[in-house]
């Protein structure tokens, strides 16, 4: 039977935190400098000026603690922020751990997901720009109708070029950006010259993250200025946006009168983990408390514990900057798992140092494993995991699982960064049986990693 | 540009309405009774306790005009309620109107709709009363769902059958009925004496609301009380569950400084209209405060604005007691719309009657007239409504139309019921063109209440 006494922590409209924290200001040491992938010499604003209005530059590069939220963005953001804390006491008993689990829950967005919080600031900034469309590239989909539905709230064109398989696997995705009025493509296109390379070697190729962003940030480069090109994770500015989860949870946590010993999230491209770490990061390198900060990848796609540190493109073909990040290299093309948010070749950059610098651990996770943890969440506390989100799961229950053995305490928080209700075709194959645990790809991560730029 | 001040209305925790509101302590004229299938006498409470909890028939026949939410209830629903209400600012600045729209929205649920509210009520009941299993019939899945995560948070084995056509067009709805756990059949199914008789004569056959419910009650009436039914609408207890709604609307509405002039939602069995209306109606019968209350249903199946007030059966075997409703005839089969939801042959006892005193307007709504509104909802207010809640978004639309042209300020609410998430294929269709709009199905309907029984 339910026993849920103070299950939620809320915050009052008028406790939404007002600024996005700015790690920057925090970090051990500088972050490497972005490289033009040309000259291999450090980019300047005006480098990405054709892809990104200045506002947004400015926010990659800047070193202030604390950034202002527009307030047409905090406008938007509060038709569902702040989203819930919630205290997992049913998981808990299920779990018949000391742990006390604390979740954040991003599902609550329209769309069902953390993306919003950067679709939505980045729209804002490109209509204060004048842009009048913007292009992007998708996965699985969360991406491309969070930006869809921010542009039909600023009046901005979204050109989506959704990565081939995903569009056809999972055609709802694609339906919701067109119900907010976005243009999609199965990407590789022949719309590109990137997608035409990519198709002239392999007319059935199904496409990936990094294919459509090549796609993506050519129709911007090449628009004369009229076109702008949005990233949903990934780059600082991406990271900063997201920080609204973090910053929410240190004063929900703070109601709940207590603190994470470890807080977790799911790593594709790095932007929810950060969204919620990042504060409590801070909190850490500012005042001591003392945080384990765990990133939770698939087994398929591990950048995080198996890549380099090295610098590599963002995407595919090679049209990106060059980033120092963990990559398998940026043309490694991972197996098709059901988390298709988090097949990316390459890390965040920040997420990437800070695991360099030892304040950020990582365990990669096997897609039956994820969903074993994932229906065990959803028949205690009711929602279904996206498959992404899964991975924090997992993680989540084998640290509580751990905390009952040595009787601890562990005070854990996570990121839920979205629901499933786009994803029971993955729960379909899973209690089927038909889920298929990739080993770590490695002769193919070896082989794409000397197809890497050489920077020296 | 978004311009949002104010859109959204919260409740604290500690102002969550305790009680759910009973229309029947305040009805007009007493609602006329509810009659045995066989003998067509008035059915007692003991007629009734093979399918339901003993608590549940008394809430059936309680005249008492506020009823506690159990705390166990009130604990999970306090996941996510209160709901929020919405100030639809974007919405009315789409449709140049002077209306002030307000929306209460029931997707934050974890299933997405406002079913959670009586299903979780009926699992707590049954649980107290030592009952280990429910079963249960759903058309689009909402209601399975719901009952599903109900009965997994309250440990009680959900058997649930789905209309085959649904089965086969929704399968990710049957699939989130399984993650929580719930044995799902396509119904008509062999395993009942009632599935097996449609079977006999039509073995293609597709299903039906009705068709379901008669399986469902087999089950539960042959099990030798091990097994209880439960039924996610039409039913007084389950309408009081869903005043929930309103008792915090009514809250929410205060804090806005607003009153309504008309309340909007849609009706399929009449649950989440009556959950946002009743308590309002309570308000405009005992203290004269004067509102329009606009039911909202499809062409297809208009038991309001088309149904004969008659004594008629739940089911369509004949299974059920008779009860006196506004009904197509219960062996009518309406035409394949998106919003399965909206499929029942009848209307609440209750609703049927308001309507029937002048108290509730009906409004019959076309697919695609439903769909472009809901379109433009989604481009305005971000959230995609189900097929169901589309067409109170229609209505809602259509008044404030309305008021642009005569230039009045009306207060419009509505209950948005539920995300369109798992929907999308309905709203391909539409995009695609080829949303068929069923006329009013005249004959099919004077044939099937032809057929209705006889009572003197």
């Amino acid at each position: 039977m339910p026993d849920n006494v103070h299950i939620k922590y809320l915050l009052n409209e008028d406790e939404m935190p007002r600024t996005w924290y700015n790690i920057m200001a925090d970090l051990p040491k500088p972050p490497p400098a972005v490289l033009h992938p040309g000259t291999h010499q450090p980019v300047g604003p005006d480098d990405l000026a054709p892809l990104f209005p200045m506002a947004l530059i400015m926010q990659e590069v800047s070193t202030e603690p604390y950034i202002e939220i527009p307030e047409p963005v905090r406008q938007v953001y509060n038709q569902w922020r702040p989203t819930p804390l919630f205290r997992a006491r049913r998981l808990e008993k299920a779990l018949d751990t000391p742990a006390r689990i604390y979740y954040k829950y991003e599902g609550v967005s329209p769309v069902g997901s953390h993306k919003p919080n950067t679709a939505v600031a980045q729209a804002f900034y490109n209509q204060q720009e004048g842009v009048k469309k913007l292009s992007t590239e998708t996965g699985a989909g969360q991406w491309g109708s969070a930006l869809a539905m921010a542009g039909a709230f600023f009046g901005i064109d979204v050109e989506i070029f959704m990565v081939k398989i995903s569009y056809q696997q999972k055609p709802y995705r694609r339906s919701i950006m067109q119900a907010y009025g976005a243009t999609v493509h199965a990407s590789p296109t022949n719309l590109t010259d990137a997608g035409r390379s990519i198709l002239a070697q392999d007319p059935e190729n199904m496409g990936s993250l990094g294919i459509a962003i090549s796609e993506a940030v050519e129709v911007a480069a090449k628009s004369g200025g009229t076109t702008k090109y949005s990233l949903g994770s990934v780059l600082n500015h991406v990271l900063l946006h997201q920080t609204i989860i973090g910053e929410e949870a240190l004063l929900q946590m703070e109601k709940a009168g207590d603190y994470p010993d470890v807080v977790i999230g799911c790593v594709g491209g790095g932007s929810n983990f950060s969204g919620l770490a990042f504060p409590f990061v801070g909190q850490m390198l500012r005042k001591g408390l003392k945080t384990r900060f765990l990133a939770a990848e698939p087994m398929a796609c591990p950048s995080l514990t198996k890549g380099i540190y090295a610098y590599d493109f963002g995407d595919t073909v090679g049209m990106t900057p060059l980033v120092k990040m963990h990559t398998l290299g940026h043309d490694f093309m991972p197996p098709g798992i059901h988390a298709g948010g988090l097949r990316y070749h390459g890390m965040a950059p920040v997420v990437s140092l800070l695991h360099e610098e030892g304040i950020i651990d990582a365990q990669a996770y096997h897609q039956n494993a994820v969903f074993e943890a994932s229906v065990l969440f959803a028949r205690s506390e009711g929602i279904i995991p996206a498959p992404e989100a899964g991975h924090a799961v997992r993680a989540v229950v084998d640290e509580a699982l751990k905390a009952k053995e040595s009787g601890k305490e562990q005070v854990i928080l996570f990121n839920l960064s979205g629901h499933g209700h786009f994803d029971m075709a993955a729960y379909d194959a899973y209690f089927a049986g038909k889920l298929q645990d990739f080993e770590y790809p490695a002769e193919a991560v070896a082989a794409a990693q000397q197809r890497m730029p050489q920077v020296v």
